[in-house]
């Protein structure tokens, strides 16, 4: 009878030491790449509720989750691939998948998992559920040379486009049948270092290193190639120095126009969406890194390279000019809105602190300690294209 | 002994009992307005898990969501605001706020629901977590007549727009203090019978059933005053004979066009939108009710009134022209999307039936019965504004 009573309790105590029913649509991972961990937030509670270690080489980390919003998948800088359950706080798997990636993506279903790599050059797809090895694509542009993959997106029907650093070429693999992905290449220039897909899925933009322009591809009409637009886009003739080049996740669409971080220049342009011809710029602070726009469009918020990187300005897109400049903390790496925009997230990494604004009042309203936080990543991505 | 045993079992069952773990990013919720019911759905297996009643009438209820995504309040016909827990599929709250009511909507800081009222005309506002009644704002457009309040709808700050059926006027109410509710007024025209604002929360609209026409207000630049826009539309001249006058929520913007049903045609026009002027007309199957675009904008799905409501039609946007149609069943009264557009769910009323669609072959790729089914809501309305 003891014995029995024993295991009751160690049933009682395990079973229901389950952590609390939770919705997830409010919560949150920043990646706290010093040492590795992740924290979890609420955003409705406006605070951490739980800190895990075990994840390698955050550097450059990003962040998708599962269709549900329960699982998280964690982009390492070494190849690491780790799915962290939201509402257990634990990690449920962990592959090192390659050598030396950058980022990953997932697919449109939210049944396949595809990380970038460096190094072998390629990409690779696993089932998101158990992170078994589906299928890779080796970027092997030409016989024996294999290039870094970069600016992998999500396209409609389990597509993912991606570049070729090395090859120059933008490529998209169809992931239909996951075991079986069929690959399409398309011309894109000297050196694509980044890439993005607008919000709707439409247009993949690769932003070129080795030359100036950026190349497009129309995913919708593939079949019309790809095309060069924004010829002075780069580091043009004068070749300014560059602090940092930002990354192309960085563009924002807002009220029909994009919103982009000027190369070497302390300029945000505004490039019309549809024939992405300039039709503005705004001189701000520093060197911009990214340039996000709240999610209704009304507000354009923009970070800054080295040295200037302590400060951060926001445009008002009715009227192009800049509201308000603010002085977080110092090393302002990422910003990320709330679904609906009522509040933004900041990073500050040597303060050791995120910050947490009113984006109608520009007031502070909480912060909390994180070790040299670096990206934050909002469950909301699920339900979105291109993140 | 045996009493703490017996205790400790109980706890066992009870405490551990408690639903699984999950995410509700891929939850959602169909009306069985027949019966008074509501039935839990996963988008991600494609099928309900739990049916729940006690919920009056809901005829042309519709529901909005906690920003956790845990919570769905459901509006009902005869002012019954209903607060459902997702995970537990259990009513937690349910008030019967006023006699006669049709729908509401949640505060931009998930804190507010607003519902909004025939009778007696106006909105009132609730403590999202509680339902604890907040304040109301009658909608007394002269002295002691009240208007029928219509087409309420979320902006940023913890507004709401909504319109005065009988006053012919817009309202927009400023919750940023949630008891002390101030009221700005618009003059809108002739019996405005519904409203929406656009996804990114600018524009508020309002379609008259007094006149022809659509009232506008830019809610970024409010003290610029409503504008007519659309002078054509409406019943027109001839006054066609009009199945049913089409939700403002049926309309669509994709790719910088709204799509919208013509009233008492057969066609779906193209408006542009950014100056709203006509830019083309598609002809249908029958006199549209809901206009849906897929989330990126590629497809607009439509429905029709009776005697052509058995039909569904995908226009494509890229090429103008109708690319499918189908006959998913009989009376059919609703589509939702999922999050990132892969899927559609469609109720068939009359056969008791929700199909669901896969949006890019087309092919049915589920269904299950429901009581008469009508609106179907999912949990990624969270995250977005005008819902």
């Amino acid at each position: 009878m003891n014995r029995l009573f024993a295991l009751l309790w160690i049933a009682l105590l395990t079973g229901c030491a389950a952590p609390p029913l939770r919705g997830t649509g409010d919560l949150g991972l920043v990646i706290e790449r010093a040492s590795g961990q992740v924290t979890l937030v609420d955003t409705s509670r406006r605070e951490p509720y739980a800190r895990i270690g075990g994840f390698g080489d955050l550097s450059h980390a990003s962040v998708v989750y599962s269709r549900d919003g329960r699982y998280a998948y964690v982009f390492g800088r070494d190849g690491g691939l780790t799915k962290v359950d939201m509402l257990t706080a634990r990690i449920v798997r962990r592959v090192l998948q390659s050598g030396n990636a950058i980022g990953g993506s997932i697919s449109q279903d939210g049944r396949i998992v595809v990380a970038q790599n460096y190094t072998p050059g390629g990409i690779k797809a696993f089932d998101a559920e158990t992170l078994e090895l589906l299928s890779e694509v080796p970027a092997e542009y030409a016989p024996g040379s294999f290039s870094k993959v970069v600016g992998l997106a999500d396209l409609s029907g389990n597509r993912f486009a991606y570049a070729l650093f090395d090859g120059g070429e933008i490529w998209v693999s169809d992931f239909s049948d996951p075991r079986r992905p069929r690959t399409q290449r398309y011309p894109a220039g000297l050196q694509p270092y980044d890439g993005l897909v607008t919000p709707d899925g439409r247009y993949y933009l690769a932003g070129l290193f080795g030359e100036d322009g950026v190349a497009l591809l129309d995913t919708w009409q593939p079949e019309q190639g790809s095309r060069r637009i924004l010829a002075n886009y780069g580091r043009g003739q004068e070749k300014l120095p560059v602090f940092k080049m930002p990354h192309l996740r960085g563009w924002s669409l807002a009220q029909g126009n994009a919103y982009l971080p000027a190369i070497g220049r302390h300029e945000v342009l505004v490039v019309s969406g549809s024939n992405w011809r300039e039709v503005g710029r705004i001189k701000v602070k520093g060197q911009p890194v990214f340039v996000i726009a709240r999610p209704d469009g009304r507000q354009v918020w923009v970070n800054y390279a080295f040295p200037d990187n302590g400060w951060v300005e926001v445009i008002d897109t009715l009227t192009g000019q800049v509201v308000r400049t603010l002085e977080p903390g110092k090393a302002i790496l990422h910003m990320e809105f709330t679904p609906r925009g009522e509040q933004v997230w900041i990073s500050a990494r040597d303060d050791d602190k995120v910050l947490i604004y009113d984006t109608a009042t520009f007031a502070r309203i909480g912060e909390f300690t994180a070790q040299a936080p670096s990206g934050i990543f909002f469950t909301s991505r699920a339900g979105r294209t291109g993140f």
